[in-house]
């Protein structure tokens, strides 16, 4: 529960309306009521504002004769998942440590921990302070996990794996398995590259439910500080993600793929190995990346991914492609009808 | 065993052959021997239905001369689908609950459970009776789970889901973890909108294994009756999927697309945030779904999907583009060999 | 630790250099140093030997005035992949069978087991010699582990599989979940084709993190030997994966699909149900293989696949499709000003 006076002051928006009114809870605009706080993502929501109601709305700008209190923020989105923080993010309570807890020799446990039952950790780890781990985790050996690190349920983390401080890592995701190298032998036998490198989680990361990260070949597999992936994502060995980067679900990087800082790939996108995605640069869904992306460059449309507006171009023609094979047909009737024919000793002209 | 007067009748056909014939097992047409019923699909298996030694087939129109026993149907593939039912569908035996369940507080259990080994199940949950939990499965507070459902080995359901009567979540499934909502703050690190909703799943649902169901942002994340799920999909928080619509493997729903009844949605597709698919309509394989379908359309070709007969006519044209350039190439020649140009004047005419 | 006299023996190498020379880790060309061995995948890598400080390199051909040893191999990244087994695999220590391990009756276990915690074996299995089983792991009913097979955390193994010997499943697989198989009934409810069949995994496989691998409808769906899966891969109902055929990550192979030996399938790439692809054959990345693919082809390009040179030269022609639009125009212009006319007559001809 907060006032508006409070709230204002949290999420950093300019109060027009009751610095005394209370909200308790954030919700979407179509639900909100009364004692709610919700968020007018665009000019079509604004225009809907008195239909709403909420205590309070979330706005980029004011609205003339608004009835619901006004939070004016120039970034209202982030003003709002900052109100929803306020109103709803839970104090971490630490639920203690499992009797049940299998535990290797030389691990370390840290403070006020949730570990809560059926939860396996291996030798020589490191469990930071006030770490939760959900039923069915498995940790291998030697591995390092940082405070306030939360891992939900049936997550398996191979031997040797670091994860920072304050990540996430959603139910279901393997973490270090081995990177996918093989070799025919002389009979056509793949013969296995022993994957020796390891993965490193940095801090505040968040990997989404059922994802696979591979350990690297030799060197490792990283994922730098702030990297939120969605679920069922393939990051092959390798690979590195840059600072702040998000990844939509179920794209693939192959091994050694280079994604630069803050860079926005959707979902269902594909990279070839060992290209470089630039600093900044957006991937548009299904794209499949086969060479590297120049930081800031927006690229799209399936294989192989094409700077995006030079897709819509091609795309547009693409839509109209029978129309112009029939403007061809034509030309070529109309050619035909007046008798002219191509001068023989231009036939070799390149174009 | 089933005599094929029972079986015609269970089944709804009309038995052309021996009443007192016994069949035991349901087996592909290629494997089916004597005691067993097979199906023939379509008019190349009719053509072959003398070559089958098997006891009865399943057929949509009565074939002259025929040595098996026929049972026809007029969608014989879905009264196959009930003879394998009546033939091998096993009751249900109750397990009892395994002395090592893991419960919280406030849970009530139904009858007649069958929880195997290293379960978990949270506080304040509800099981209903007959319900299958594999060894693994780890529930969270607050969770409901109905009559008959059967939850496969090391599925993860997060707190506060409801799941419907009769449903079948394949094992590794998630369901219920965040969905994935972030907006960068003053500095570009990725600020997370908390994730407020649920998941429901109503009855008669299926999800195949290793699937990813987020909950919702502050609404509820919902597969209405009789969705079928096939492996690896991801259902990203806000979804609606209609009743009775069917997913293949390993396609993605963003945030909030809503999918109507019936829907057939075939593998490997994705679809844009917000969309709505209308009811009936059907996705082809790989297809990007970037603008809302409307019901019963058909729609496919890769990113963005099309209506699947104009994008038959643009990929015919497409596969022809070199032969296409080479003709407007060749006309090129032939205008300019006839000396012809184009009137200044015209130049700037719109097409 | 090896002298490189012995370990070129081992991988059928020729040293150029000093055979008492002492290499004791395998390391990429980067990162390697004194006591190491590495590897110079090409051209551009030779030319850099001398700025190596590995003791080591194995090399395609000699280089003259190199300063580290040299392995000559006519096929040097196979005879590295045998240098790295050399060097750093592990022989085998069975840890024992976990007091807490859950299995069922007449269920055998061979000898020299390495059992972790947590592990659920179902009734009248069979598991071989030397299996590690680790924590999590859940096998069902009367399924078959050969010897040395290495099953990962949470790996869920359904009733009547068959896994060979040297197979290694990676964590959060999913083996023998039922093939996705429905017909609607008259009123648009969706009705299973109870799955009947199996899954065999036959000696040598190894499978990613996170993949699914559905049991056929009536028979059984085979990955042959040698087969190796990335991660997060869909194997239908009723697939068979020839020998030594590799496939890379998020790729799904819909029910029925016969794929010969040898072949390469990269990754996202996803078939038809029913087709064959032949020994051999080459999928590139992201394609849908909607037909059947002959023995040794090479396709590529999203949906559908198509012979990869003929897609080649589309693309070329799509990537200018705006200039061929342009082009057109202009022929139109040029024609129009000309007060050029098709013959009527011709109007009919067929193309």
């Amino acid at each position: 529960m907060q006032t508006l006076a409070q709230l204002a002051q949290i999420i950093g928006a300019e109060l027009i309306g009751d610095p005394q009114a209370v909200v308790h809870r954030a919700q979407s605009f179509a639900q909100a009521g009364a004692g709610d706080i919700t968020f007018a993502a665009d000019a079509r929501y604004r225009a809907r504002i008195n239909e709403s109601r909420a205590t309070a709305i979330v706005v980029a700008e004011a609205v003339a004769d608004a009835r619901p209190n006004l939070l004016v923020a120039r970034n209202p989105k982030l003003a709002f998942a900052r109100a929803i923080h306020a109103l709803h993010r839970q104090a971490y309570q630490p639920l203690g440590v499992s009797a049940d807890l299998v535990v290797g020799e030389g691990t370390t446990l840290g403070e006020d921990l949730s570990v809560h039952p059926r939860v396996t950790v291996g030798r020589h780890c490191r469990i930071g302070n006030r770490v939760t781990l959900h039923p069915g985790v498995v940790i291998g050996d030697e591995c390092y996990v940082g405070d306030d690190t939360v891992i939900y349920a049936n997550v398996a983390v191979y031997a040797r794996t670091e994860i920072g401080s304050r990540v996430r890592i959603h139910a279901g995701t393997v973490i270090g398995a081995d990177g996918f190298g093989f070799v025919p032998d002389e009979e056509g036998h793949q013969v296995k590259l022993l994957q020796l490198g390891r993965v490193r989680i940095e801090d505040d990361c968040e990997v989404g439910a059922n994802c696979a990260i591979d350990r690297g070949g030799f060197e490792d597999t990283v994922l730098r500080r702030g990297v939120k992936l969605d679920n069922l994502i393939q990051v092959g060995h390798n690979c590195e993600l840059g600072e702040d980067t998000v990844v939509a679900a179920q794209t693939g990087f192959s091994g050694g793929t280079k994604v630069g800082r803050g860079c926005v790939i959707a979902g269902q996108v594909g990279t070839q190995q060992h290209i470089t995605i630039g600093d900044g640069a957006v991937v548009m869904g299904q794209a499949g990346v086969t060479k590297s992306v120049r930081a800031g460059a927006v690229v799209g449309g399936t294989v192989p991914a094409q700077d995006y507006n030079a897709w819509r171009r091609r795309h547009a023609v693409y839509s109209r492609l029978p129309e112009l094979a029939d403007r061809v047909k034509q030309l070529e009737k109309i050619i035909r009808a007046a008798g002219l024919q191509a001068d023989s000793q231009q036939d070799d002209d390149a174009e």
